[in-house]
């Protein structure tokens, strides 16, 4: 299994990845599901990937041999967003075809993909493709995606994602919701992938590899823990309950402001 | 779709359902998914259900009546939970089974059950019941049972549900899972139906039903948003932030002890 998200926000783009994989309970291994297509100043491509892992890695291996290559359509060739997104619905579709016609079983072929990027100074965009080529694009009123594991990181999303968010803050937001579904699926998991792209920047951004070991990712974890722990205590009481809510101080210790991070 | 849970404490049990039911997308409405039968100082028997409300409804009914006409088993006759769940277990599929020989379509007559409770000063048990009539109880590593839609309010018990929290620090637990799964599934939906069961008290418990727009409801879940998003602001900031965290003042402001609430 696989839990990949992006978050399409007014300040760019974040993308968050795991990087557990599996066929069968008995055959888990690990292999990053995100890759960058950078050409600074001209144009960014970020693909995170779930589903069948012959099917993603050929996937990524066609879109970098036809730049090389010189075939169009290519990502130096498209001239929108849109169009790019085609491409790779395109060459997933085909590939998917070309390994089930060669098929003796009946292998599941199929991936998922969230594509994201800008072009020259055109709004960014991104969009999830399904197995079958199609695709659509987040929304004011829900400026994510996700593919794979979804459910467990939802809730946290849903909660705090919306456009003015800040980059980091976001990041910060991908990164509890991807916390909460490494904690709940045993089939996803580290190393956690997180990748920043500023808008207009055209540069290669931010990019984090978070294995479970790693200082950031452990203080990370634990403080989430506890700011949860403290969020319960905060809750109101039931009437038949005597104890009561610790009063809360005037002016509060981690004031929240939209945005504030 | 449904979502019910239960949490097995060293104090007693907890239990929490939503009351959203749904014949296709076209047809939603609200029924009591949580069913108490309570013979006070005697036994006392908490059933919440899942899938065909046509199953779920004819079960509880046989359960009552099997009582009120004697007939053996029923739920004063059984001498363990053990025994109890077996024959809620056997009323399900023989019903499923009846329901299915009458049917010219290929509906699904399935229903999933989690049931609790305590006869005389034997130990309180829970078990989850599948379709299939089978069951299986929690265990000291996982002392809760969820069906229906388990996942968006998974990761808040993985991080706080032990076996020695309270009574009411579990039933906010069990709130904030069902809050979460509400805000995230158009499928799930309120009154929020919680009941809580003091062991060896042998007693009708505390029951409560939370409308929407209960008032209780509404802060609940408004102190819920305002804790999250205070943890959100209390992670740690990625290296190239300048920020700075905001220092904790000497004594945190709630002050966090293992079962404090």
């Amino acid at each position: 299994m696989t839990y990949c998200l992006a978050i399409h926000l007014d300040k760019g783009l974040v993308f968050c990845s795991d990087s557990r994989t599996n066929a069968g309970v008995d055959n888990v291994s690990t292999y990053s599901k995100m890759h960058n297509f950078v050409w600074p100043g001209n144009r960014v491509f970020v693909l995170v990937s779930a589903g069948n892992l012959a099917t993603t890695q050929a996937v990524v291996n066609k879109m970098n041999r036809d730049v090389d290559q010189g075939l169009v359509p290519n990502l130096l060739s498209v001239t929108s967003m849109h169009e790019a997104a085609d491409y790779v619905g395109m060459i997933s579709t085909d590939l998917q075809r070309l390994h089930a016609s060669r098929d003796n079983t009946s292998a599941n072929f199929e991936a998922s993909f969230i594509f994201g990027g800008q072009i020259g100074q055109a709004h960014p965009e991104m969009f999830m493709i399904y197995p079958q080529g199609n695709f659509i694009h987040e929304s004011d009123e829900h400026p994510y995606l996700q593919i794979g594991e979804t459910k467990y990181g939802k809730p946290i999303l849903d909660r705090v994602i919306k456009r003015d968010v800040t980059l980091e803050r976001a990041a910060r937001c991908a990164l509890v919701s991807m916390n909460s579904t490494v904690r709940s699926n045993v089939t996803v998991g580290p190393p956690v992938e997180l990748f920043i792209y500023e808008r207009n920047s055209l540069s290669e951004g931010r990019r984090l590899c978070l294995p479970e070991d790693d200082p950031f990712s452990r203080e990370f974890s634990e403080q989430w823990n506890e700011g949860l722990l403290q969020a319960l205590v905060g809750l109101p009481r039931f009437s038949w309950e005597k104890e009561q809510v610790p009063n809360r101080p005037q002016g509060q210790v981690f004031p929240f402001t939209p945005n504030s991070s």
